[in-house]
């Protein structure tokens, strides 16, 4: 049964978002046709407001709403380390972890000659030009442990290392919380090339 | 880590979606801040225009954008046959079955006299309405198999016999595709209750 055409082009337009089927989002659809008047054109401000509003920093790449983000506007925060990220999802997850107080660089994914994504395709010139203004001390490859996100870990090394700069890669292994029976094995095999000495 | 004020807001707003948790709805305002602007405002004016155009069929409850919704208008439908459903939702369940070739009558709800729903809640003296007129020979009720919904249908049952009108309830048992083995207790003990002669 086809329902109204403007019920149809919501549910069109709502099967677009990622893990959204057919069904979810009927059931989506029919939630805001419930929902007060008002809460559901709150849901559409909210999209148009983002999209008015929302615009990269202009320093690492992080979302922002002025020109640079809240980070890089933040005056506590350590300059002297950079971690270079894929994208500003995995800002949000450092974050979330709480501890990490210097900057970011989002890349804007990792390089990928098969997929046609060469150096310049990524934010890899503005991070050299960050780096050669000094004062970065460390340089933290945060990309994903991938075949490509290695290649681009040390790719940005090489860069790095040609500014003199010390690159690091983060650690790779067994996830907290995980077992080491539910680890794939490249993951156990990551997780033994990078055991650590116990100091008792 | 707070995001950007309008990301925020967003995403407070996806969260209000039903099976939208906190890390779904940020991968939902992620995906619309990297869609094109245009692809990311069609959403937002697709909920707009659904709510400024959908209504609620005058005559049975579907949604409609008319004053009659389209099985209503449509001529060729059987309008001696009633199916009564609790939910829109339910029409579309029928409507994607296709055989069934009458009209509909949307209660919003079933009895449940513990959560407040009383007979005047509901759609039910617009349905006696619609009988009182003539030309309904049976009334097919729908209801879903819940203690409500079967408390609903006996309701439903009564008021029609007032006025000489044959009333079936649809059956119930061991959902097709799926296997004995799986299906509840209750479900088996209804299954074996509406067991019918094979015919060889």
């Amino acid at each position: 049964m086809e329902l109204t055409p403007t019920m149809e082009r919501l549910i069109a337009e709502l099967v677009k978002l990622p893990t959204i089927g057919r069904k979810s989002a009927q059931r989506l659809a029919f939630h805001l046709l419930r929902r007060e008047h008002d809460e559901a054109l709150a849901l559409a401000r909210a999209i148009e407001d983002m999209r008015a509003r929302v615009r990269f920093c202009q320093r690492c790449g992080n979302i922002a709403e002025t020109d640079l983000c809240a980070l890089c506007s933040d005056r506590s925060r350590d300059r002297s380390t950079l971690c270079v990220v894929e994208e500003v999802t995995d800002v949000v997850a450092f974050e979330r972890g709480g501890s990490y107080r210097g900057l970011y660089h989002v890349l804007g994914g990792c390089l990928s000659p098969l997929h046609g994504v060469t150096p310049d395709r990524l934010s890899i010139e503005p991070l050299m030009a960050r780096l050669r203004e000094g004062g970065v001390r460390e340089l933290i490859v945060a990309t994903n442990p991938s075949v490509d996100g290695e290649a681009t870990a040390l790719y940005l090394a090489r860069l790095a290392r040609s500014l003199g700069i010390r690159t690091t890669r983060i650690g790779v292994g067994i996830p907290i919380g995980s077992t080491v029976e539910f680890a794939d094995q490249v993951t156990v095999q990551k997780a033994l090339e990078g055991r650590r000495e116990i100091e008792p």
